[in-house]
């Protein structure tokens, strides 16, 4: 399945860019003045053909799964609110559930590996790998297997959408995904470790240690996606980098979030590296590492907040500028209609 | 009626700002992990004193006027376009057309000063002061009763609403703002001055020259809002202040659009200092002198979208983050409501 879904990944369509971007300049307002908004719209043709695509139907993907390493001490919130964040989501009362609705997104939130029960719903899509992740300070995180099975739920829980957000609700999955991007881009952990939900110095420090300490005893292939979700990764990680390659391949703009995010988006690149023109990335996040593991993609967010949640946030802020660029491309007169003088 | 108002400006209200600040921490995310949307409901809240403010009725407002400094050929477009944008504007063809409609805004557009004549039209509001300023590289732009005048005129223009935006056209218009925040800063007109809509290198030394030259001749007070905008002003900047001082003394938060709103927020700073906590700067532009009049404000943009078209449509591109900021306030449970336990 994941092979499949990689050789439906194609470049991106010069042609319809080409169409977006003589649109743009044909528009009343100085050619490229819209700055960041134009290159989306110019983007968006790309990934789907269409100048602009319709982007009626919109879904975030949030993934949920627990952390072995946890057990290390490196987070602030003990490994219940995984659970306890995800019975939130699926009340509609978190940031996400917030901010998906003002966004007009609807929420698909996936049990990947939560180490606790949580409650039967109507809308929680059960997929469940294991309860957590080895703690990868002892022992790799999950097995090979494990690793290709968490990609390939995000690829067979995608479903046909416009638009895409990714986003992840994990205890513990900074510490994973900050070993993702020091091992992918040979980093030190030290450069990429922050403090996620809130950790004072000294359990950064102690984060610092353990992915060092991780990533020298296990040794992962920056080079090889599942090398390194088996390794240091998590559930949802994986799942997402699968959603991710998912969208690609069904020609829809994704969204990545924040600093998890961005990891599973550097697992989906090494697998196919052609999914990289694919993704938009919504924000800078107030995550240490987050700007090198962007630089990692080539990829420039489109907000800077100081944004540390996850849970797909940023990707539902981001939403409205695809809106704006959108819209801009299909309601605004042209020179000639609006009877508008060119500049000189 | 200017001194009227700038008496009615408060500061921001502290026990509201506090309030809001408890409210957001109760919430189910890690403390201040929603970044500058948290700084943002804060600020709303001491501008308002409502946690969260009700924004429904919200209006972008777009002051028009031409720049006799545009004989100097300081601008890539003819000043005739000012009235045509006008007419774009009024038939709903233009970017911030479609952003505000995108934003739930309505634009009220007034003529302060446009060279032209602009059709007849139910939605434009008429106050033109002259047919354009004069070219301020031979002599002041206005007489400092016309500064006064275009100051008046954005207060008097000002209707209740909930959020209020900032935005402008007129050809020849950077150049202006260029001259005041240089003047207002004391900085170098060749760090100030960037290429407008589409200026070349040439065409950049030539406008550096021209301010530079003006302010040698004029010697404004860097000092006195109604110094600048008669030496080296506009008749749109001056109306852009004094709306800003009416929406400021009407407690509703005001969004400020790009260079020329900036520069427009520094002669109502110097009119009235305490105007400044009331302003929300919507992005960074990509005119050169734009982060230094930020800078000069005080004020951080919540976007950096290399925009650099004015108009207001930066200020629209917020609304949405401003949404943002109030629904969470708003929307999301807490903690105690949600039973999710909290750090350790």
């Amino acid at each position: 399945m994941l092979a499949e879904t990689i050789g439906r990944i194609s470049p991106l369509d010069a042609a319809a860019m080409g169409d977006a971007r003589a649109r743009l300049d044909a528009l009343t307002k100085p050619p490229g003045s819209l700055g960041r908004l134009e290159e989306l719209a110019v983007q968006l043709a790309g990934i789907t053909g269409h100048v602009p695509p319709p982007l009626e139907k919109r879904v975030i993907y949030v993934f949920a799964a627990d952390h072995g390493v946890t057990a290390e001490r490196v987070s602030t919130y003990p490994s219940v609110v995984t659970a306890q964040m995800v019975s939130n989501f699926l009340r509609g009362g978190a940031a996400i559930n917030v901010l998906a609705r003002q966004a007009g997104a609807s929420l698909m939130i996936v049990d990947v590996g939560i180490a606790g029960d949580v409650e039967r719903h109507p809308r929680l899509v059960s997929r469940k790998i294991a309860h957590g992740t080895r703690n990868f300070a002892r022992e790799s995180a999950m097995s090979r297997e494990e690793a290709v099975r968490a990609v390939e739920i995000g690829i067979s829980v995608f479903e046909p959408c416009q638009l895409a957000g990714m986003g992840e609700m994990g205890i513990g999955n900074t510490t994973a995904a900050a070993a993702i991007v020091a091992a992918a881009t040979g980093r030190p952990a030290a450069e990429v470790a922050g403090g996620g939900a809130g950790l004072d110095q000294a359990g950064v420090e102690r984060k610092i240690d353990v992915i060092e300490r991780a990533l020298a005893k296990h040794r992962p292939d920056g080079r090889d996606g599942l090398s390194l979700l088996q390794t240091v990764g998590g559930f949802e990680i994986g799942a997402l980098a699968g959603a991710m390659l998912a969208a690609a391949a069904a020609r829809v703009p994704v969204v990545i979030d924040g600093f998890i995010s961005t990891a599973a988006a550097i697992v989906a690149a090494r697998l196919c590296p052609a999914v990289a023109p694919h993704l938009i990335a919504a924000h800078r996040s107030a995550e240490r590492g987050h700007p090198l593991a962007l630089a990692e993609l080539g990829l420039r967010p489109l907000l800077d907040l100081d944004l540390r949640l996850g849970e797909g946030t940023g990707a539902a802020l981001a939403f409205h500028l695809i809106d704006a660029a959108c819209r801009v491309t299909r309601e605004m007169a042209t020179f000639e209609e609006a009877g508008v003088s060119g500049n000189r």
